[in-house]
């Protein structure tokens, strides 16, 4: 199998840190999506929504978004579990995920694609409005966050997907310019604990 | 249990047509959302995010996110399988769930929010230039689907949770004031037959 990897951008490195989480090696091929090469023909004929990571297996099957393929790894590879244990922890695994991903990761990315010169070309049309709207919405998700983990050490269970999307939307903040308030001192130390893990440098 | 339901909205209504589509039963507890009564002090203890639909377990655990109350249901009820049967068809099923979500319910849901008079006081700022670029979403995506459904007959393998978030996000488009253009025959073909499942009454 080959996985078709798209540098620093945050899906890219959620997969790459769940797979160093697992240990698990995966040959890969590099997608220059700063050159705009995950809209060539022959990516554009794996993912048709020409974005990456893809992931294609020996027979030439396709799995494309970052979620589905560390599901397909964790479906090969179920210890240590990443997804939850059980039909309980397994749905609040599912819901923290969800729930960081559109609260955190998707607005922090609304912010980049809307206000930031670079994204001029990638983000059409670009719509500042929208952007200012999600800086708004990204505090008022930290502000749920630092709720929750002045309860928990992680947010569902043992360390998970759910901190990974978390670790990827925390970090993205500072090419979106954004930062975490002081006041959110429990969203502080959960980043600070997630960045200290080996699988962050990935 | 007891599943708090918030009537016509899309997600609620995913998780009703996925319970009909497995014939299980459960104490539902009606949440008037035109009333903003999601936001009410009782509602918002139970999901801070204040959204629809919520499930309570008899022993008071919280399952919020549409998706992630249906994978419980998954985990109890294995058979008929509604998120695939295998690691790959699993991950196929993930990934165009999360395109068709992605790419449509949320698109078309984008343009309800920020076009409609009737959400001004549900989305806070609306950005009606962000409605318009949604519009220009909606018809690319339905393009790339058109194709998909060209090939198969549903979206990954035998029906599954993917199809329930396609006819959820079609059906949404008639509030949205949008439509699916003549052309795009196959997604037709697939919203018919979608539409003709008892579960769809749901």
């Amino acid at each position: 199998m080959k996985l078709y990897d798209g540098g620093r951008a945050p899906n890219p490195r959620r997969v790459r840190i769940y797979l160093a989480e697992k240990c698990i090696e995966v040959a890969t091929q590099p997608v220059d999506i700063g050159a705009l090469a995950q809209r060539s023909p022959e990516f554009t004929a794996l993912n048709p929504m020409q974005r990456t990571p893809v992931l294609v297996l020996d027979d030439g099957a396709v799995i494309a978004e970052s979620i589905a393929i560390c599901r397909y790894f964790e479906e090969l590879f179920p210890k240590p579990s990443l997804f939850g244990t059980g039909a309980l922890e397994r749905a609040q695994v599912e819901m923290w995920q969800r729930r960081v991903e559109f609260g955190l990761l998707d607005t922090v990315a609304a912010v980049f694609r809307h206000l930031h010169p670079a994204m001029a070309e990638m983000e059409v049309p670009q719509v500042p409005e929208w952007g200012e709207a999600n800086k708004l919405k990204v505090q008022k998700f930290l502000a749920l966050l630092d709720e929750r983990l002045a309860r928990t050490e992680f947010l569902a269970g043992d360390f998970s997907i759910a901190d990974i999307t978390g670790l990827v939307a925390l970090d993205f903040m500072k090419p979106a310019k954004l930062t975490i308030p002081e006041e959110f001192t429990h969203v502080r130390r959960w980043h600070g604990a997630l960045k200290a893990r080996p699988s962050a440098a990935a």
